[in-house]
């Protein structure tokens, strides 16, 4: 089965374009668990079997897992074992090196983490998303991020157009060889339209939506709202909902309610 | 101390430019020590007490010990431990990241690891690059890589010259706030001088000398040959100089010659 399949159906499953971050953040966890050597472990294990049939895939940002050391790799590895096998996991890691380092990388991912998908940096060009092409998996290309900052490079003007678009269209070659996907910042919907327009049907993870101002409503308008086509990242805004011993239960009720929301601009688009 | 002091220092005393690489495969070890759970430390930890007193840095390459998944991490710290005090570390992470995932990162590199230096991919801009600009710590940014597929994007025309030269160019901007360091790769030494003029006295990090084919007289003829100006990393061509016993050794008589090669280069230069 190919990573597409494996998100359409849990999207469809799920009737759920979101995608929930495990930025798991021991400072920001419930005062009950707080001590605990595996507090981060405990916080997403039970956020995982409270949510799981209500998103479309999970997305655990790997920094917040190598701060915490070899414990923090190890409790990563134990989190993404927690996840149903039919709802992928999409290894939030923006690397981008050599060959010979990428390969290393996607070891990490896929045979440590065992993660379906990735995110991967394209500053260094094809050799650095090749070694991440594998049969089922899933390379998701940073086209234009949702940081300030973006404006820096991605904006750029080159004879094909500004550096993001350039971006998109070799995304688009790359496919040929594998499966790409493509990551597109919702604080900046004005743009999302043209990235899909580049290119077609390839799968979006689109972060930014909530806690950085992105709107919902606008990456539905501008990047459809199929199945295993659009995937919205939320992180801060479902995973901290409450601070007390019923924080997955909390989860699980924002959750829902920024589904039901983005579900409601879907029904609108068709 | 600045980072820039540090490096100068150390790259003075041991009248070396040479930088060592600890990519460290597992399968790539003296056969003795490859069945060891914590071979790969053992082999990192020999190599620098047999080498520390000639190089200007150590440049672990994180990759390789993510592969290995927590324990992997527990052995980067502890070989990094073991590199003494006063010959700095580079680590080589190439991430990017917004600001409160950066930030995470810098705490991997910083907290965990200890290391003096950092690796960061510039596609995202400052965003990504300020968290890890603390006191005596110095980022080095992505500009000119090594790899073949460098082309795909660092040579986009921009209405500010080639994609790298804007980067080095905004690269010596973000100096005034923190210690900014470039990647260049040694493979290109017709771009080096360039990047050379724009990026003034900023520490140049120059792998792709060895295996991938870069000349060092070239990057000494082009970047300059100050210490702590420029670092000329070496991994596969040191670390596995030999596969018996006497590894560290071989590595170390490798390193020394190249470490002369180099010297007389910079002897001719002046």
């Amino acid at each position: 089965m190919t990573f597409q399949e494996k998100l359409r159906k849990a999207s469809l499953r799920a009737d759920s374009l979101v995608c929930v971050g495990l930025d798991t953040d021991p400072s920001k966890l419930p005062r009950h668990l707080s001590d605990a050597h595996d507090a981060v472990l405990r916080f997403n294990t039970a956020l995982i079997e409270s949510t799981s049939d209500l998103v479309c895939a999970y997305k655990p940002n790997s920094a917040f897992y190598e701060a915490l050391g070899g414990h923090g790799i190890d409790m990563l590895v134990e989190s993404c074992a927690a996840v149903p096998l039919d709802v992928p996991v999409i290894l939030d890691v923006k690397r981008g090196d050599i060959g010979s380092t990428a390969d290393r990388y996607a070891s990490y991912a896929y045979d440590i983490v065992n993660a379906d998908a990735v995110t991967i940096n394209p500053y260094m060009g094809f050799d650095a998303v090749k070694p991440f092409l594998r049969e089922g998996k899933c390379v998701f290309v940073l086209c234009l991020t949702s940081n300030p900052s973006a404006d820096d490079f991605q904006f750029l003007a080159t004879p094909g157009g500004p550096m993001f678009e350039v971006v998109a269209r070799m995304a688009s070659e790359w496919s040929k060889e594998g499966e790409i996907g493509i990551v597109a910042g919702a604080t900046r919907p004005e743009y999302l339209g043209r990235i899909r327009d580049i290119a077609g049907d390839l799968p979006f993870l689109v972060p930014g939506v909530g806690a950085q101002g992105g709107s919902a409503a606008d990456v539905i308008q501008e990047c459809g709202g199929e199945a295993g086509g659009t995937v919205i990242n939320s992180s801060r805004g479902v995973i901290y909902a409450y601070g007390g011993e019923d924080f997955a239960e909390a989860a699980r009720t924002k959750l829902k309610a920024l589904r039901d929301t983005i579900n409601s601009y879907r029904s609108e688009k068709n």
